[in-house]
């Protein structure tokens, strides 16, 4: 009798929770251990004592509505108007799930690709729609042939998620352009972008699906402050979607939270007067290229990491124990948690890779690696 | 095309935004304008260095379920096991919507009473259910013979708001008896307590549905900190449920929103220690003494209060005009906002009645009252 009949504990709260109870290193749910930035606490400590305790506009808070206006402006040269094309939400999972629930209808398709993260499934089967799961080729790209034969005259959204979790992979120029040319013959399908880690990218330049001539208008963009700043417990997100589809999405907003956390809003607002976006990467990238450099001697092989704070690697050499298993005995015996790629396939596919967290600090990364190396 | 197509932007945001443009005393949407208690934003500004801005599990920070758990225990002497009972949401509207969304299927009937609060009619709705408004008596009370009437095969759930937004009606005894012997007749429905307002109680005694032993199996109480602590903008709520229906709204929470602001969640759960609920109704019961004082020389005639921070009067020996247009005319030319009351009837009905909201300094209220009673 249940709506979700084959929906569980979500994969990070099983590993998270599991890492505890063996005190291992935590590697499996993607947040950052090391300090925020002394700037931003600063910030909340001093708003503590000021008027920033009541609702805010359903939107969001108005200034923050703007600076995200302008970071938008500043990165992708796009002009977007606060007050009807942008929306704060309760992190980036509220964002998806209230773009799903306004905009899918019962039996509307919507195209997820394979590998996923696992938020997209269930509000599309809470709307009575059918997700549509297609695979990315082995390198992790789409195959837009293939795509495009799931396409239907009931295909209602396509989502995508740049830079990808779990697999780190960018989407080239030429993917975007394939994207176009398939949507141009599909002019009912809304593209849902998600790309929460926007600002977690390396040496691959990340476009971003809203800055699109042929894509802004009918495409819903997602992102995370939790990400971008290193505040996962936040849960502020927000998302750029032209103003007829954010009509129908503030509509369910209105009555699924009315309104975000004042007070995180307001310092992310102040906050992003001062902080340079192009800090997180730089950042990141210092911790891929240490991380990997601390696992080369292990016996794991590394996949290519192009953005997200994520690093697979493939543990075929070690063990033929499937992805689920390896994870617990990594945390078992190794004190290491990681996750089980299998958990973002449709059909639970065991390609004998898992995925390590790397927004860690040094030490943390070191220990890691020590017990990750000796295996 | 669009799923919520007789919804437009809720009345409190149309109120509270003409309010600010015509510099009006904003007795419309429900907040309070004093300060926060010092004890709870010192340690917010505490907090905010220590590490607490990362995911807290999905279920809430569980130092704060813990707390919640003692805090119903003293206020209604019932144990509730925080683990599997308890969750926190982002703000009451989240924890309406996401039980609606987890319990409610297509096709279902919801029992809505009349008036009610906006909130409940759209995720039904978005479920491709069916919301049955069953008019309140015209004192409020609910009719239960009426709303054993309207029961049929069909109906998954009841919704009640006790105290009740925007009469300020508590329900007596009486109703939770007839509740009971209703719902034995009908054991498939749910019932949904929206019990925000629990601890804004005045000489009435407000009994908890989720308390009562013929219905705590049945029964999700949801409840508001945001309310009890005069934090609305931190949007962090609860609910209360039996393990087998929080199942099915944890498989919804957890890819609506996955986790609760983490500051706040720590924040509260600390000032839960030093704070002593009783004084919430103390503080208000002052409140509404001192409005309802200030507006006995005016024009409008004052309504029953029982609980809540909301006044209702009725204009209808000032003017025949309907409340929405009052509404506006005492914004523009008398510099206060209020809430018609025909926005809480599904078919508009309008008594010549408006509310106030009295959580406001004294100064405000004193400055309102002067301004109303000069009509
Ligand atoms: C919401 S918990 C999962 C965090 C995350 O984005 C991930 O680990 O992939
Ligand atoms: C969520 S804005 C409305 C606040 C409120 O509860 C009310 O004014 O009734």
């Amino acid at each position: 009798m249940s709506k979700l009949p084959n929906i569980s504990t979500s994969i990070f709260t099983v590993m998270s929770k599991m890492a505890a109870e063996y005190n291992a290193i935590n590697l499996s749910q993607g947040f950052p251990n090391f300090p925020v930035d002394e700037r931003l606490t600063n910030i909340v400590a001093k708003l503590a004592k000021e008027n920033v305790h009541q609702y805010t506009p359903m939107s969001g808070y108005l200034p923050l509505l703007s600076k995200i206006a302008l970071l938008i402006e500043n990165s992708y040269q796009r002009t977007i108007q606060p007050k009807t094309e942008l929306l704060v939400t309760a992190g980036a999972t509220q964002a998806i799930f209230t773009t799903i629930t306004a905009l899918v209808k019962s039996n509307d398709e919507v195209i997820i690709l394979d590998p996923s993260y696992d938020c997209y499934e269930a509000p599309v089967l809470l709307c009575n729609a059918n997700p549509v799961r297609v695979a990315l080729n082995d390198d992790y790209t789409p195959n837009w042939e293939i795509i495009e034969k799931a396409c239907t005259a009931k295909t209602k959204m396509i989502i995508i998620n740049n830079p990808h979790n779990p697999t780190g992979k960018i989407l080239a120029e030429y993917d975007l352009e394939a994207l176009e040319m398939l949507l141009e013959k599909y002019p009912a399908i809304i593209l849902l972008s998600d790309e929460v880690y926007e600002y977690i990218t390396f040496e691959e330049k990340h476009i971003s699906a809203h800055t699109r001539k042929k894509l802004l208008n009918r495409c819903v963009m997602i992102s995370s402050f939790g990400k971008s700043f290193h505040v996962t417990g936040w849960k502020i997100g927000y998302l750029v979607a032209p103003e007829y589809l954010m009509n129908e999405i503030k509509k369910v907003h209105q009555f699924l939270v009315f309104s975000v956390n004042s007070i995180c809003q307001f310092a992310i607002s102040e906050y992003l007067e001062i902080v340079s976006v192009a800090e997180i990467g730089k950042l990141y990238q210092e911790k891929r290229d240490y991380f990997r450099q601390l696992l080369k001697v292990s016996r794991f092989k590394l996949m290519p990491c192009e953005g997200t704070y994520f690093q697979v690697v493939s543990y075929a050499a070690i063990s033929n124990e499937n992805d689920v298993d390896f994870c617990k005995r990594l945390i078992t015996e190794h004190g290491v948690a990681a996750i089980p790629i299998s958990t973002f396939y449709a059909d639970g596919k065991d390609l004998k890779l898992i995925r390590f967290c790397f927004a860690k600090d040094n030490a943390t990364l070191e220990e890691a690696a020590k017990r990750l190396c000796s295996i």
